[in-house]
């Protein structure tokens, strides 16, 4: 028998990975979850029908999402991090050698259950003595916090559901607040090609609120289309002025100082829709 | 009726897109092709079952696999492309200013038919006058030249089938008997993700004829994991010692200076593998 999981990644495209084994399958209280076991991916992670990460790619979404902001600021020692459940995020803030507390802060503890059980090249970074681990709704813990982090890190789902209220305006503002006078966030903001309005919007949105703001890109092949981006918000440092200046010396498998500089350099056609053409 | 396209892109993974219509379906004297019409990519071309190109995202690989060899040379006047049937590397090359003249080998005339009956904004470049259209074998004509070209761009189908000559080291020694004293070549070359063993040999071939071989990146969606290797050999000018000095300015989509740079930044796993770590 072939068995394959197929992602209907928008109404014309479709990516079908062979899969081997349903691990898990569980109805949370906020999202529909399953973990499979691929030959192609190794392990996936799906919520809501959307492949979140795979044990195969993972490596370059969390570096990204993670180095980029943290090596961005000179001193990134308290960090938030809202979202990120599978804890490939957090793996990678607690063993940046600056980084003295982390915040994590979760709306759904069964997906970080699903993790520890399945995916522990994932979840490995999340018992880390440096990792406060909450769950609670990520919104309401912003808002609670004021000048008290370096780098806030928002690795959510996609726009849809639990995660729409990440992506507004009034949440960006309060992500500045709890943000030290120098401090900086990054988040993950779904395709370049296929979904450069909503790019646009959350540029306007962080631009009304933050001084400095900037897309990276980096290409994960378990997302539709394959190239993804984030934005980054900062008061303070701007990482296209301002490379950084020292990059611990970690096993990277993606990023590295090179790869940093080279994520902000956008292609043509985002520069043109941007109006940095 | 729902009709899709499915490509298995290797054992584990498929890519499926949403068709209208099947344009045109032949069997050449050197390969299967097809043409459809499908809402998200536009019309795609397929050759052998695999997707060589679609009007939504073709931009990304002809750019980059023209505008970086052409923009390393200061001096590009003549250019030979090696397949490129669709045209959109001959579109891009004849736009250069500076390109005199281009002589294109394509060895099969049925997909040059093909693109110019249903990809008109492929094969827009191939009545330019600046363009010499050959249809025979590429590694023929290179065999025969010796001191002549600036630029050669090997723009071939997968490794396989017709094109597995064309990835050889022994025709590699030909292409740089058929370059000026000062000439390079760019070639596309699979997949960094699936195919890095592929993409080290190839490194080894260039690597034992010239001084300089470079390996650089673009994500190119409708190709497997969308990111993609072009691998460049040149005699003297090394891109990544040397930006290019001027950038002809061109309504580019994809390329620009900055990206012509970032392209050359390679993820730590490709640095790691290929001994630059």
């Amino acid at each position: 028998m072939e068995l394959w999981y197929t992602e209907k990644q928008n109404d014309n495209l479709k990516l079908s990975c062979r899969v081997t084994k349903t691990l898990h399958v569980e109805k949370t209280p906020f999202q529909s979850m399953a973990v499979l076991e691929t030959p192609g991916f190794g392990r996936a992670l799906i919520l809501d029908g959307i492949v979140q990460t795979t044990v195969w790619d993972e490596y370059i979404y969390h570096e990204m999402i993670a180095h980029v902001p943290l090596n961005t600021h000179p001193s990134p020692k308290k960090v938030l991090i809202i979202g990120g459940g599978d804890g490939g995020t957090a793996r990678e803030v607690v063993r940046h050698p600056m980084v003295q507390a982390a915040v994590m802060v979760e709306i759904d503890e069964r997906v970080v259950a699903a993790s520890r059980a399945f995916l522990p090249e994932l979840s490995s970074g999340l018992d880390d003595p440096k990792l406060d681990l909450r769950f609670e709704d990520g919104i309401k813990h912003v808002e609670a916090c004021e000048n008290e982090y370096d780098v806030i890190i928002i690795d959510s789902t996609d726009p849809v559901g639990p995660a729409v209220g990440l992506f507004s305006g009034g949440f960006y503002r309060k992500v500045h607040k709890a943000l030290k006078e120098d401090g900086l966030f990054a988040a993950q903001t779904e395709s370049p090609l296929f979904d450069l309005n909503f790019i646009a919007r959350i540029n306007d949105d962080v631009g009304a609120v933050f001084p400095i703001v900037r897309q990276y890109l980096a290409c994960v092949p378990s997302y539709p289309g394959g190239l993804w981006s984030f934005t980054m918000g900062s008061k303070k440092f701007d990482p296209v002025l301002t490379p950084p200046a020292s990059v611990p010396e970690l096993p990277y498998r993606y990023y590295n100082k090179s790869i940093h500089l080279a994520a902000f350099m956008l292609p043509q056609f985002m520069q043109d829709f941007l109006g940095r053409g």
